[in-house]
């Protein structure tokens, strides 16, 4: 059973520009082979399947904990594709469009017109090449051992994926997002790491980094590092998940201080509002009668 | 941002038997069009990509809340799916296998050979013809009128798989499943025609039920409405989405009854474990073995 | 512009019993690389694409009347699976199922559960596999020998899939069914080696029957071979597609007989209707509550 | 079975330029899950698999009826795309071209090469990211209520998507082909919005129209409903589909005015022909060699 | 650049029965994403986008020889799917079938009727589910820990499913396959094991074996142990990759003999040939026609 | 069973610049429906399912040559797609990028930016469209009529393929490909049409050439054509498929000239190297720390 929070994980700054390619290049974060999509649905689906609860506690908590960070980070990914399509003024969209004006004419010639036409515009569960996310990205194998190494790896070319978008894509938005996200994935990358050492004796840590290039490299990532927001292990639960600190103990393998498992949240931010795009006919309604809306259903705006 | 607890939303009670071509059929609960993961993610993606949340607060808050329910639903399915892999009594598996002697021989004519081969057994992101789950099955058009009509729309649609779901698998586990989802499923149906409705002034509640038969006449159903679940919207959030009350009110298309937001949680139950599973070398290590790893990780069993 | 006739090409005998197995392969003619989707959606993208309509009105005047045709063969492939789903008497599941009985209960062990769990039952735009089809499986160059082979080796290879269909399910309105398009589809084979032959002077035609065996010997063939139907181009327009016989005239390389274009269209035959199917919801209304409605839209039946 | 008028059932003006990212764009409408193939393979379907044909007569003769006028949508879309790959003067592309000067260059970098490489150029079985349609985009589920409640959804996204790319294409014969889909998609709308008011009570109508924005307000359209085109239901059968008008009557909910079944068809046009593509090798041969392929056929041209 | 020899590296048994079911499991090591196609063009792929040939000369030397392996496993797992496909003795098949008895009857319900339908009856490249492999099973990101970590995995996780389908298929055949796929197969695998450990120093090794059981104890296996199998790098060259000894040299995990690379080839064994298959029309002429086919071309049989 | 020999079968030249949308458009002959993954997968398929070996042995022979031989045309367009990538001056992309500096930002706008972000930029399995190649494209019916027919129409609209490549990329390696893959992919189109030739008495050579332009015509082709490349067929094994030339024989359509089987394998050429991309963290290590590796493993270079 899941909780949700209004709130983003990590507060993303204002886009510098509507970059319609932008947008499509961070897409493969969402629901590309190694975008949080995945992350997310592999640990979700394995600490579904999960054998052996009880003797193998710290595993399942890890596993199942880690899969509800991953919701945060779909909705991270989403905020920052909708932050690049409305642009920082997205009050500029609000004047009521003339459609024979043509206005999403900057569209056809864009990598992925189905953002507009379909999309809202909006974030899709599709990768940069507009393919949407398939359960076969999936690996829940039932044995741990490899479970925790497909983990690790899929943590590993995720990284990747994620520094290789940080240098495609030079808007503030898409670099805060890939340079939090490689810090909370490398939290993960070290987590199965450390699992898997614990399960097999074999010293995993020992490859990292991998692509090999030190996190602390990129500012956006250092300056959240300064924060010792590496070290921590979110508890994403009330009551749950509580033996995870049999895995997740030891130095960081980047600077060796000591990871821990923490009770508090992640500070947060809000999410971006598009708010009303008339091209779009998105939310269908003119402001005025949004506020009409508001008032019948007895809101206080 | 979200939380995770370690309960279902509901108890599921045993299996009768081990029967792989019934998990095959509620896999399409899992990963069809009209399956738990479809429901969760529309919702999801249509959250992330909501346009004017302030003055639309009501609406933002029953999609969101509705989506975070989902997510006890895809889990509910796989509970599902597992149990009817494992069978009444999963110890039967942990005796040690001699692969020579091909434990595996009925998987050979099973629907779903992968279930075993791939998945440990245990539930995969796929539907019942054995195909992954798309991201194309998600609609996020960014106009609420046409998200919540979508939305109508795929909880009928999903309403009568369940309910053929139910007419094809006779499993207790299997029914139980169904009757719980067809009565939740019932309150999201209602909860998408009543914004409907708020919206457009069109009289939609007036179609119910779609497909044409009183839940109540589901006996695993009937025993939940008795206990008046149809008529609650749970609030899954420590602190928001406290405006759903805007549009869930007003009586129950079934029968009249008030509808009302809750803050209370579902009482919930406990996901069967599928244990050690010997000729699936899941969860990999025997059973002696899980509990020296477990006195190494100092955890008490 | 298209305009439709309520009347299949060709009439279907009764099938002998209710058979999913059957029908799910049968599927394989609806929505497989060789099925009739593919003839019609090749076909039809085609005569949409084709260039030089004027100079080549003889081949446009074939590919676009022939597409034509094949609208009539998905729908005599949807109303023998419909058949096989159905059964001989489905007056049977006209009686008011009581869904705790599990009435699809045989569907769980099917190779399709989804054609019961979505279909209706009913027929899919699927292959035997349950795969959908795909545009992918559409052959459209704009080059016209390029074209015309791919539709020789089209309706070759749709040739084979027809003989081993009608090797595979004994039922008689699968065995009908192969029967009549074996000759048609012979038609459109021979018509295609015809439009290569007088565009490259190649000698195609000297090539057949590919596969090997006359389709004379399948008797439900031969019974229309008798009447001459293997020797008829139907024109398939009220108006349109007058020069087909610059192609389709000489001997027939079956038996050399002469073969001709017709204005006159097949008898035709009515198609099968599926009635009230109680455990599947379908048409949703009982029997009595149907007359109701068509009495309320003043309707004589 | 089905008859093929060889017209448009629309005149569509001269492209202004050849646009490959315009046509791309259209494919949308094409292949897109709200495009012409879904809705006419949805009703095709939904036809084929009816059941209670004679109780239930007004809405199978709606549904069939519809189909057949969805084959000339398709059929307009692809007219569109080749309109715009070809360009105002396709006469252009007959010069000889020669290949070591890379004449497709320009193709490089649109946003679909295939339709170049694998097209002709010629319009595809895709969608606007190039991606084949499926056969999972047909709902058919044998349950009628459902069926006509899924279908005004569809009609309904399909006219948000129609609206979308009017607002992304801006040559005139996009605009004037979503300007005709927009009026007669509507009559469909409207169609299944009042299928459901008799079948359910309910008063679908009031939440049109779907996006909120008058079709008047779209000069291709407003021209169109000048002439009352909004208003007629063609029947497109020589002899059948009779008892549409029990369903299709009354006011339309745009303008107020009654509604009708015509035995009339609409008055059509003429598909430009893309011509002999030197590059291309389409259709294979030069322009005096079509003709004496022409004379050997005995056309007059 | 590639040369082929007309020989299966393994000699494997005759088949106990004809078994559809047995074959369409085997597929999954044909065409599923742990499957010898998966192996096959990830080890090709990453040797055609190898950077650094010459300093990481060891390196590219062993992943395209161990591609070039890859083609001599997916020879072998067709052979075994046609082996299953055609029983023991296929001359059986070889007897002029009468269409019009159905001779495929029994194809109707087994798990994959496209086998017979289109295959031939024959192999395809498809995994137990019948999906077609696609290319998305490919990683080669450039990066070589990365390509080695991936392969690695690759490979555990091929084992599993080999280990799996051993134990579903009980097959002498099939068995034989597996035994001997999990020999060639656990090769690999230490050998990326090995390069990781030259790559990073961290001693990957210590993971195995994962699954966590000997290879010794299939008895199909151990055979081909006791010949040294596993210790041998076959060069599949005649005069290239000679450096891998850089990397496959030291103890092997399962039994701390020294591994080497050798110059010779396997033994090798014949494939079985499937012979006419009177019913599939395969290939096409009886055994008189092909003598006389082959009396023409001059070959002496 | 395989060998490799580290050469590509033809010597490319040297790209003119780095261009990535030329390589998104060269991958139609990686990974499209008539891309070399098709051809080779097709043969492949074909000769491990071949029925008949003895008496139809010169069919099986030039099956499963030809099948060796698509293994480096696989090869050398990947080479190609590399050469793009890379660019003439791959050393340029050795100077170690700052990531913070957005290396890759041309990406962004690219059609492909997967083959940088997953790619490494490498070649990926993947068509024009960046759809992954499907084992769907794969036709083997143990037909073998069947199977020549769809091979030869399979090289026919490659050819047409490769033409229209030749006409959308102007950078002379891509011209150097399509060239060479013309004359060679024309050497197959002539076996198949010679072998449906000897099998069927048609004359099949006489549709020649499809498309019809004489590949002398292509300055790239001409030079190989003078050197009598499109006459041989190549041996590619050391020992057998010695039967070839029962079919391999008389005149080349194209001029006339005696086509034969030659045992030498061709002359062949480097593949380009892209070295050390210090943005995309490929092969991981900078030049000094490769040597270093290499050094370890006492290669010298």
């Amino acid at each position: 059973m899941y909780l949700r929070i209004d709130k983003l994980q990590f507060e993303l700054p204002q886009p510098k520009e509507r970059d319609p390619n932008a947008a499509a290049t961070v897409q493969e974060l969402m629901g590309g082979r190694f975008g949080e999509m995945s992350t997310l649905m592999n640990y979700t689906m394995q600490s579904f399947n999960f054998r052996g609860k009880k003797p193998l506690k710290p595993y399942y908590d890890l596993v199942a904990n880690i899969a509800a960070e991953e919701l945060g980070h779909i909705e991270l990914v989403a905020a920052t594709i909708n932050a690049l399509l409305a642009g920082p003024d997205p009050k500029d969209q609000e004047v009521a469009a003339d459609p024979t004006s043509t206005p999403f004419d900057f569209a056809k010639d864009a990598r992925n017109a189905q953002n507009f036409i379909a999309g809202g515009p909006g974030a899709m569960v599709q990768d940069s090449r507009n393919i949407p996310w398939t359960g076969d990205n999936v690996f829940s194998s039932g044995n741990l051992v490899l479970d925790m190494l497909h983990n690790f790896f899929l943590e590993s070319g995720a990284r990747q994926q994620k520094l290789r978008v940080y240098e495609t894509v030079s808007d503030p938005v898409s670099k805060a997002l890939t340079g939090y996200l490689l810090v909370r994935g490398g939290v993960h990358q070290v987590a199965y790491a450390k699992a898997l050492e614990t399960l097999t004796g074999a010293n995993i840590t020992k490859m990292m980094p991998v692509p090999n290039i030190d996190t602390a490299k990129i500012p956006e990532s250092k300056r959240l590092m300064d924060q010792g927001i590496h070290l921590k292990m979110y508890r994403f639960s009330p009551s749950d998940y509580t033996d995870m600190g049999g895995i997740w103990k030891g130095p960081h393998p980047d600077d060796g201080q000591e990871v821990y498992v923490t009770d508090e949240l992640p500070n947060g931010g809000e999410a971006v509002d598009g708010g009303h795009d008339s091209a779009a006919f998105a939310p269908e309604y003119e402001m005025e009668e949004l506020m009409e809306i508001a008032k019948k259903l007895k809101i206080n705006i």
